[in-house]
């Protein structure tokens, strides 16, 4: 039978493994606690235990297996697969996790950061699909991004590319994590949203005071999707507020790379038409317009699994390409 | 002996032609009147007799020359060559200008949009060369941009990307050409630099007034750039307002983009320490620090010609591509 390839999801919490074939079916997945606390080596035999069961679970064996692709938090050197200093990984500093792998694995192991792979897995197997080119805006406590160009995820010569969270849309604006100021991410993210109902709390008149103890403090992203949704206006001002913003970044990027496909991925994405209405409006009266009408703007093809199938996509990829 | 290569950079009021050879030396160039008003008819058989005539002068015949590149303004279809309409060259509407000129000349023709043939210009010949990826700004009335990652030109599905004066850098903010508001060409161009002088004219005390009998609409941006250079405060604080917002626009291009440099071409490009220092310092401070520290931010390389050559150097690009 044909090979498979192994895509694993790292993160702070969950570690999330699926095992794909070459034409793209998903023959198994699953995930387990990271167990973080525990440090790199222990993580890394756990990854490693649950991939070898995985394998097991679908009647195969590691001989079946072209390669294995990890998606792992950020910064990190991509090539060498050596993970610096991730925030939510406590005790990870420039750890070989390429290299760390391959020797429990015995398969070629590849190391990506999550957004780009999440990127990938929607290009690969998801909303962005047969397309010439795609950009992804995930959208969580941040915002992430990833670009698709060639057929290839654009990494930049360090392998920092696609801040598309760091794109500049307001000169002294609100002061973001990075320490500049005026950010996308600072608007357009669950934070930016917390951030612009924050800014008109106290004179608003909303169901959201009640909520959660007039605290703004209490608010979530979600506390404000369903008010807005209620019909509550001012929840209703705020999330449209942060769509505009989300508009924003996406019509600089139709505007910069005139991509088939703009991709939200992300908890928010799944805020239907309350927000793609105003994504799309935004981008049409704020790009040109041969680019605005070409460009689809959707939600993510593969939900939660983008970075797990991802992880799979990105190291075929690059196996096939360094097998060239 | 080895073939050579004809760039043209079509522009409204002049052409300019060179013949290049594949190892990129300049063989011969010159330059004549566009002759605009006459249209496109007798401004391509001018095009392709001046063309002609300079290969005649190197001692060469048609049959040395691989391919032929035009720049010419856009909106055009890069693909099959037809210019659609623009604006500096009158009585044009879809003109088949690759058909057109292959008929005159014999030899594939190939037609790109005036910034990205610039930007491929600095790549192929100017200060791009060698380099993993570029970024372009060709800082003039407008913003032009231009874009080569993996080698390539990034043009986008449409051939339309690259609108980096379209990047949206403040919600609400100056009316742009394009019909949005905000963009970064509305702060960070001559045209910008201007509007910044006209809006801080009335309480201010600046050599400028004499200069243009109190009437800010004779100003120009090189009597802002040299009363600058001469200590004019007000001047002064014009001028680097607008490094500035191009620093805040080449810091969202770092972290979109990662680019190994970014090169500033067009008039003001030549503007030395003022310019440079105020964008690399904007940049360092509101780019990531990786990407930031990498990103090298230079004048161009070909000061007017990275048009013309790279056109000759698209062509030579898309010649061997369509060979392969």
């Amino acid at each position: 039978m044909s090979k498979v390839v192994i895509g694993v999801d790292l993160g702070g919490t969950n570690i999330k493994a699926a095992v794909v074939s070459e034409d793209k079916k998903i023959i198994v997945q699953g995930d387990c606690p990271t167990g973080a606390a525990a440090g790199p080596g222990p993580v890394m035999d756990l990854m490693a235990g649950f991939v070898k069961d995985l394998i097991a679970s679908a009647g195969l064996t590691m001989a079946d297996v072209l390669a294995a692709g990890f998606g792992a938090p950020g910064p990190m050197n991509w090539r060498s697969g050596v993970v610096f200093s991730p925030p939510n990984l406590p005790g990870w500093k420039d750890v070989p996790l390429a290299d760390e792998m391959k020797a429990r694995l015995g398969v070629p192991c590849y190391v990506d950061n999550d957004a780009n792979v999440a990127c990938y897995g929607e290009y690969w197997m998801g909303a962005g699909q047969g397309a010439e080119s795609i950009v992804v805006f995930t959208l969580g406590t941040g915002l992430g991004g990833g670009i698709v160009v060639f057929g290839e995820l654009l990494r930049g010569i360090d392998g920092t590319a696609a801040e598309l969270g760091h794109l500049k849309v307001q000169k002294d604006g609100r002061l973001c994590g990075c320490g500049s100021k005026g950010c996308l991410e600072t608007y357009a993210s669950v934070t930016g949203m917390l951030r612009t109902a924050k800014e008109g709390w106290d004179g608003a008149d909303t169901s959201l005071k009640a909520l959660c103890d007039n605290d703004p403090g209490k608010l979530t992203g979600k506390m404000i999707y369903e008010a807005a949704m209620s019909g509550d206006a001012f929840a209703r001002d705020v999330f449209t507020e942060t769509a505009v913003w989300i508009g924003l970044g996406a019509a600089s990027m139709v505007n910069a790379l005139n991509p088939e496909r703009i991709i939200l991925c992300g908890g928010m994405s799944k805020s239907g038409d309350l927000l793609y209405e105003t994504v799309r409006k935004t981008v049409k009266e704020n790009a040109f317009e041969v680019p605005a009408a070409r460009c689809q703007i959707l939600p993510a093809g593969l939900g939660n699994d983008s970075g797990v199938l991802g992880s799979a996509g990105c190291a075929l990829a690059r196996h096939h390409a360094a097998s060239c």
